[in-house]
């Protein structure tokens, strides 16, 4: 979000490698007028941000139900934003994804050119509706053993595109708020903002429609649906403002099917938004001490999950893992818990959720000792096979994935590790391409072969428990279950396998 | 547990106010004889504690799907059992439950004459199988704040009713474990006692068989059924014991509908339990410091908790209200962090559960502070009139209820409380018969009224709305959420009403 264009003048594409000149001026009012152009009388969605919700929400806009947008999405001239920029205008869309619909709506919308992506903030000058689906980061501090020691929650980054917002907005512009914030920001942060800026413009501020609507996208296979056929939960910072937010989100999600709830303040629809992400990772924090439990017991902690979830009020129990991975459930709970203080001016912090993140963070650390301990303490030089990088099964998504600190901690001991991942053709936290080979990459001999993902490739999978029966000081070293019972049985009597969690199989 | 029946010879019934001498000495051969003698070629089975769990098991096994068994219901000739134990020959049952089914069980048990109550140990040596529903307490340490300082597990009076099987019992008698028990006990406990007590007694131990299987009994309409009709968790110490408890399993479960889940050691089985109530009043133990955030917000939980339960993977997300109470959830997941430290000698406790149930038990005080801080500090003389004091709605079951600590720091602030619950006739922790008539309580003028149970008594009810409205210095208290927006705006124009965790309504 910083202007670091002037320093890095590049912005590349890692999907085809083409390199992108950043313009040192952000300015591309003639373009925004060109499309506006073709688009008589139709209403301007602008979508800003176009990371992995925004450029996927911006098609949905542009292929909505009961209406015709002319969408823009925006997002920064940075070196790792601007080439999507480019790429959507240039006919290739900026993310892989397995869900078929990707590409079928953004063909639609190239035929119908009502999808146009700029960095211009010109944009929001013809926006009737903005829709906010920037990133609002949390900076853990966090030791290389990954004790969480404290966060920072810096607004900044996220006040100056509100800002940007009201520098040239109409005053009677509907700006939805979709970005995960603490509890609270549509009211006290985003709509002074804006009316302060409407006012220095010398404009009324009485129209301004401010609400706040989250989304609940799961990249994969169903990306499109987790948008348009998805329950919706929203609010407003007034009545107008709701009855708008209401009226856009009929237009693009299929409401009929998916009835919306409104809630009676946008701190609710907040809070609601987080409280979800707080309630998985608190889910899965539970259970990493029971997991450890049923390790020193002999219990399988699988068998007896799957026991307990025959009873509806026990369904959502949760297995344990390598970790927890992914933008949400990582950082949400803290941004809860800053707002409560910060924001609501509490003494107390959400306890109770901050720990969650502070036990899940711990979870890659645990397997990587658990694995450790069977080589005497020494990993120097082992050849690795790591199965998975991304946080998700059958998802190309590595943000915050567990894995990325199991393989650093693999690679300080001295490991040589090979990486393999169905769904991640190059790993960009890594900046490290991707052998997508699995058959190929089992010809090759391994100390040990780590299961890290949870793909289906990787179950009932005859290949690698050939490779395991037929390179017998192989270790298979499963970190989340992936293997059955009867899997184990079948190598094991020669081999040695080991699954966190499974106690004395 | 403890022979006090020297220093106390009566036993007074609760439900009769029959009052029972103690005989001196436990000694009921006579009467176990002649009860056999009735029934000839039946296998005997005993069923060990004639509690919530017990007594009602009894039954379930008196009316067997598949078998005809002669039951032995055997507790304590102690003040709190002994009326128990002469109840049940006498034509009364012991438990007082909205569930019809109890009642045709029981006389249909008394038409067989299959269902005996007794209370001498010489009732294990004529069992095949003995079914162990004893307590198996926790005793707290807490200040009058309930803030939980401590806690003590004494295996003492559950490993003295082992003994006393083992003291008596056929050498392959089957013993199933179906008392909560913290993980580890089947197999390092019960069994070793067994065999020590039969190798004692010169008998061989290797037809010895112990088992053990989770009750998931709920008291309430659905008594029976949570027995007979629900699906159950097992496993055995040996192969001979898990197949010995899978046949008894099948002759009193309907298994055609509820299959059995056997799971690979009793270890497991023992786990699976307290994990299951753990999960619960953690979940619990999450939402309190998000209601209180909530408070702060402005935020109506209820609402957004509603909108959170749309989505499947969150159907589990619970409610906060005045308090935790009954027998697990208060105590479970301290039975399990003692287990690990103290059975399979961990370093760690289950720290998040224990914390669990730490902040749940502070909930009835914060709903108390919560009252008190409407009567700047004082409550002294004040009129109250307290609609429930079991822990569940629409059950009579008052064990650990959190109305409990609720009433008493009411008690200590000089309120003068009425209690009203449809369900408890008699609420015995307290030895205070209750009011029962609510029309008749609402005659008289209050100064609070406080909904502490979710009864659907107190739901949409007119006649409560109406008080409120024609008594306009009342001040309606809903610790739990019962009274609905309408409700609350229907009344509150003119009047006070005060939900903990509804926001601004």
């Amino acid at each position: 979000m910083t202007t670091t264009a002037t320093t890095h003048k590049i912005s590349k594409s890692p999907i085809t490698g083409k390199e992108y000149e950043i313009p040192a001026t952000p300015d591309d009012k003639a373009g925004i007028d060109a499309f506006i152009a073709l688009h008589p009388g139709k209403k301007v969605v602008v979508v800003q941000g176009l990371g992995f919700v925004g450029s996927v929400m911006g098609l949905v806009v542009a292929n909505a139900l009961t209406e015709e947008y002319a969408v823009i999405g925006v997002d920064l001239p940075t070196p790792a934003s601007y080439w999507k920029i480019r790429s959507i205008n240039e006919g290739i869309f900026p993310i892989l994804a397995s869900d078929p619909k990707i590409d079928i709506y953004y063909q639609r919308s190239r035929e119908k050119k009502n999808y146009y992506a700029s960095f211009d903030a010109y944009a929001y000058s013809k926006a009737d509706v903005v829709v906010v689906d920037i990133n609002l980061d949390v900076q853990k501090r966090s030791s290389v053993q990954k004790d969480l020691e404290g966060y920072d929650v810096d607004l900044t980054p996220f006040k100056k595109a509100i800002a940007a917002i009201g520098s040239c907005c109409k005053e009677d512009v509907l700006v939805l708020v979709e970005t995960t914030v603490p509890p609270g920001t549509a009211q006290k942060i985003v709509r002074p903002l804006l009316e302060e800026a409407l006012t220095s413009r010398g404009l009324p501020s009485d129209q301004l429609k401010v609400g706040h609507s989250y989304e609940r996208v799961m990249p994969g296979p169903k990306y499109i649906d987790s948008i348009q056929n998805f329950y919706r939960v929203f609010a407003g910072t007034d009545e107008k403002s709701a009855v708008a937010v209401e009226s856009f989100l009929r237009t693009v999600i299929r409401t009929d099917e998916y009835p919306l709830t409104r809630l009676g303040n946008t701190n609710a629809t907040e809070m609601a938004k987080v409280l979800e992400n707080s309630f998985r990772a608190m889910n899965i924090a539970f259970m990493v001490e029971w997991s450890r439990f049923a390790e020193e017991a002999g219990v399988d902690i699988y068998e007896v999950v799957n026991a307990i979830r025959m009873r509806p009020t026990h369904k959502n129990i949760m297995l344990p893992g390598l970790g927890v991975g992914g933008y949400c459930l990582t950082k949400d709970p803290l941004l809860a818990s800053w707002a409560r203080m910060n924001l609501f001016g509490s003494e107390e912090k959400l306890g109770q959720s901050e720990r969650g993140v502070q036990i899940n963070d711990k979870m890659p650390i645990y397997a990587f000792n658990y694995l450790k301990a069977q080589y005497n303490s020494s990993l120097e030089g082992k050849k690795v096979l790591l199965l998975g990088v991304s946080y998700l099964n059958d998802v190309g998504d590595t943000r915050y994935t567990p894995v990325e600190p199991f393989y650093d901690q693999l690679l300080m001991e001295g490991a040589q590790v090979t990486l393999h991942d169905p769904h991640v053709k190059y790993w960009e936290e890594k900046d490290s391409w991707i052998n997508q080979d699995l058959d190929a990459l089992l010809q090759e001999n391994y100390d040990v072969i780590i299961i890290t993902t949870g793909h289906k490739d990787y179950r009932n999978n005859a290949a690698l428990l050939d490779k395991i029966k037929s390179q017998p000081q192989c270790l298979l070293y499963d970190t989340i279950g992936v293997l059955t019972n009867e899997d184990i049985r079948t190598v094991s009597e020669k081999h040695t396998v080991k699954v966190i969690g499974r106690g004395d199989i």
